[in-house]
């Protein structure tokens, strides 16, 4: 017998007896291990959830009732039980499902996800809303042990515990989200988990409540007075909350009764749950982090260790060699340890790295107040995340011109994570921040040399942006310039930077195929901007064609754009290639590239319509 | 006798006679109440600060050790302490001595500071810094209770807690911070504030160790103990802090002796403060968030209401209006109801208002889980403090297409509050978030026309931009139209928006004495462009000047450089005149004009060079 295959909506859960819980539960951790083996995806933390999710599904109608997650990599058995099963074979592909909880999807999914910390902020906007329109359903908040250490969640908590609103923040605790959580909040947690003696009081008081409500008033502050004797009180009961827990996160019937009793309370509640990492499954229990996110492997063997030279792991290497020679080298990261590939870099250093926990605003700040004081913070951070330090870069680091190094890793589109993982926006917005150098190396080769140039050769606030992934055919360094022309011609000039170089070379020769001589200028540093080169090739092509895979807002192109009207140049044809409003689906970085008309076959496309009909750019009128 | 006037450096504190300290402290508030009433400034705060700055100072030497002040309007007691009495006339004036701590001013200033939130993580930086250096020096952050609201404090108090670092985070806790403070965290400070005995336990403690520091190891596990049974631990203590507190904040000696105590710690400790902000003037005693931020006063007679009509009395009118017939409307601020001109709103609609104290992220997260359930949140922040929200708008807001509105105050130059306040970043960073409308009032009713088209003719995220202060001498409204020609000409266009628009008009007029026919372009919406109406006029005019109270990157007169380029229109010049990289001085918003070449003169200077040079950007070479 199969029970997942019945299971076609929530509703059959609520149906479901008791005694086939476990089972239910044995058969959708298989199903996890052998989908994602296929497809790739989030394993642990979804291995993890397993009961737990079935637990929220049997107690709320997620239809109508607003689950609210938190980063939303823990979601898939939440799909999986809301009618999704079939489009798991097509989780993260192009047109396929998402990896994150997406409301367009389905109508249980409440709240886009992607970003940690935001989700009880969002669920307290819910629950106001609902109080407001008078509505009536449950809002809840699914927030690990990791997105607490953002200080988001803690202003989320903060206002939502003052509020009365009634709302339950569901703390998913496993002890380490991504990586072994640091700071203060992780330590308050551990203390908190061995309190079992908490959870039975607990049980008894409910049991006389249960039987007794008008007890309640009376029995509160005997309760308080117990507490205060007995308890030191958490941090979220001096918030406001009401705390239930610790509750055994695989423990079904005991994650229900708590569930319905935080329901019954119509005030905020946390409750707080522990959960296992990779749970269920060999391999990623002994090594939940490799299994965090993880490519297609074979279910057998677990997951193969991830050893292939990328962008990260060059980064990691080459700050290692740096800091091996300059003791003054610092090392940051906001939970992305091995994600920004510094773990061999912090096994070699631990005076002298910093993992602040998912804390990107801290991050810039403390590097600042690094910096102000004569060490080299370098900050390794993920192009989207670091959209959360914006305020931080300009006040804290350039309006004093700190030389503070950014390592902007995952620039430009990202792959499966989708939507909200693209780093898409940085060029606009590192642009704005007073005095930023803005570095864009192509190559290992070019990254190894721009970190030291940015490290060494830039006195103020410097960005190093560079992809996910693995190098292309371009290989070489020009990192010295600031510009470089990889090729000349007379008919077009095609600037790039950055890993797009790649594209921007194989259209170049596939136009020459055609007898197109496209000039092919590669910017090595994009703020300030090298005008001189461009317009220097303008002056000789004519024609401007600029692919880069970032927002239209601020792009390089409309920069270079600018210059030529301000120069009084009159171009022939001019073409703007990028990701328009920035936001871009999920699927394979070249099935994007090719989706968005940025692969060489987009740029050849564009580059034979502007030298053919002495164009502009599409939507505009000819002059 | 005046021994204010014979304090010229720190070094004359710390060698007064105790004795003396107290008519000092008398001494520094007449000086304070006088000055600040010839030319505005922050009173309370710093009337508040007064005894605990003066303690401050005698324990530490600030010209090595390093004192971050949060937020830094309460840095006027130091600034005088440290040599910079003689500016005190010219504060916050156009060349004179900053309102926030500058580092450029003086030795004594170890860190800028201007918004929130961030000292404890540059403090945790710098500390860092010297351990790394191996340099001996002592690192303290000055924060108050209201800043401790923000999330970024609670990142960097987590992190500094568990770091084992030897800080001291001094928390000036007057009770109510600007407003009365919100959320979990204010009630926690309050049950705090009602503990003296833990303060003389302390001190008992102390005096034992004191005696027989070898006893230390065995007594704080009795200290332990006692205190799980006496005491509810604090946040900070379950965070890793050493919690000494609270201390009278009026009390020199006292303090003295408890910042001794905490720098012998050597770890993270957090000495808690309690002030009364507004202290020994009975005005700013009475109503000390009248006396927040003043203009020029009587000292005599107090601080006037200041009831004039501004830009921001017009949004919360206008809102209170639009709210009377929508109950779907809700107001949201971060900290600033008084300031954002909420304060009517909020006694008319208490249920629909929400202040979440100094927390921008949190503001715009709850808003987009608001607008998700079907009320219409609208977030009334300051352009330079929603920088901390950027990512939030982008994840939360956009990629959802969600109706929240924002009401963008204080965009533009500000005045007097200088560098770190200056909304200069918006335009940018705005128009890169996907789907945001950007509505740009000109006159007041404009702002009342624009606010209704956001909430009833805008369905996706939609900002209503607007300045500090009155309206200029353009009073009509022209909010229907994307954007509108106000004048017309043959010579050159001038394209501007928002406040600005009025020293276009007033060039405008000049330059027609002079025989120069400028047509005037006023865009009503930035975003997106009204590039045809634009182009339109420069087909008649061949001469584009943009005037802009932005930062060039990302300005509207870049985008229209690049429109230009792209629609194959040859211009005979262009000049574009914004605020540069955005770092711009404190003086009056007049005085600033003038000095960037953005007041009516300027206009008509560069108008007058393009017209007769037929020229270009002037660091540009001619075509």
């Amino acid at each position: 017998m199969n029970i997942l295959n019945s299971i076609n909506s929530p509703k059959d859960i609520k149906a479901l007896d008791k005694a086939l819980l476990s089972q239910l539960c044995r058969e959708i951790r298989d199903f996890l291990i052998k989908s994602i083996s296929r497809t790739g995806g989030h394993l642990s933390s979804n291995l993890g959830a397993v009961e737990l999710t079935v637990a929220v599904h049997r107690v709320y109608d997620t239809a109508c009732d607003r689950l609210v997650f938190d980063v939303g990599h823990q979601s898939y058995v939440h799909k999986l039980i809301t009618g999704r099963r079939e489009g798991f074979d097509s989780l993260r592909c192009l047109g396929g499902i998402a990896g994150f909880p997406k409301p367009a999807e389905s109508a249980h999914d409440a709240f886009i996800a992607g970003h940690a910390s935001n989700s009880v902020s969002v669920a307290l906007g819910m629950a106001r809303a609902r109080t407001r329109l008078g509505r009536d359903y449950d809002v809840m908040a699914l927030i690990g042990d990791g997105a607490l250490t953002g200080g988001l969640a803690y202003e989320g908590l903060s206002d939502a515990g003052e509020s009365g609103e009634p709302l339950v923040v569901i703390l998913n605790d496993n002890g380490m989200s991504i990586n072994q959580n640091v700071g203060g909040i992780s330590k308050l947690l551990a203390r908190q988990r061995v309190k079992p003696g908490y959870l039975s009081f607990k049980r008894a008081y409910r049991r006389i409540v249960g039987r007794a409500p008008a007890l309640y008033g009376f029995l509160h502050k005997i309760k308080e007075r117990i507490k205060d004797i007995l308890l030191t009180e958490t941090m979220f009961e001096q918030m406001g909350f009401i705390y239930l827990g610790p509750v055994d996160g695989h423990d079904i019937p005991q994650m229900e009764s708590v569930l319905r009793w935080a329901r019954e309370l119509r005030c905020p509640v946390l409750v707080h749950v522990i959960t296992q990492k990779g749970r269920g499954y060999s391999f990623a229990e002994a090594n939940p982090e490799a299994c965090h996110g993880v490519s297609p492997f074979d279910p057998e063997k677990g997951i193969p260790k991830n050893g292939d030279e990328c962008f990260s792991t060059v980064f990691g290497d080459a700050l290692k060699s740096l800091a091996e020679k300059d003791e003054s080298i610092c090392a940051i990261t906001a939970a992305m340890e091995s994600g920004t590939g510094l773990t061999s870099y912090a096994r070699e250093f631990p005076d002298r790295f910093f993992d602040v926990g998912i804390a990107e605003e801290h991050a810039v700040s403390m590097a600042a107040g690094m910096a102000k004081q004569g060490v080299k913070p370098v900050v390794a951070v993920y192009s989207s995340f670091l959209q959360r330090s914006y305020d931080m870069l300009i006040h804290d680091v350039a309006l004093q011109k700190l030389h503070v190094v950014l390592a902007v890793d995952r620039a430009g589109l990202v792959g499966q994570d989708g939507e909200t993982h693209h780093g898409v926006f940085d060029v606009n917005y590192l642009c704005s921040v007073p005095n930023m150098a803005i570095l864009c190396p192509a190559s290992f080769a070019e990254l190894r040399e721009m970190l030291e140039l940015a490290l060494y050769r830039i006195s103020g606030p410097a960005a190093v942006r560079y992809p996910r992934g693995v190098e292309g055919i371009y290989k070489k360094s020009t990192a010295s310039l600031p510009a470089v022309r990889l090729r000349q011609g007379t008919d077009i000039t095609i600037v790039s930077y950055g890993i797009m170089i790649n594209q921007a070379i194989a259209a170049a020769e596939m136009l020459a195929e055609k007898g197109c001589f496209a000039e092919v200028i590669k910017l090595n540093l994009i703020n300030p901007l090298d005008e001189k080169t461009v317009l220097a090739s303008l002056a000789r092509t004519g024609r401007l064609l600029v692919a880069e895979d970032v927002c239209s807002a601020g792009s390089v192109g409309s920069r270079i754009l600018a210059s030529v009207a301000a120069s009084g140049m009159v171009l022939k044809g001019a073409r703007l290639l990028n990701l328009g409003n920035g936001v871009v689906t999920h699927g394979t970085i070249d099935e994007l590239l090719a989706l968005k008309g940025l692969d060489a076959r987009g740029i050849l496309v564009a580059a034979l319509e502007l030298v053919g009909g002495n164009g502009v750019r599409d939507e505009e009128s000819q002059a």
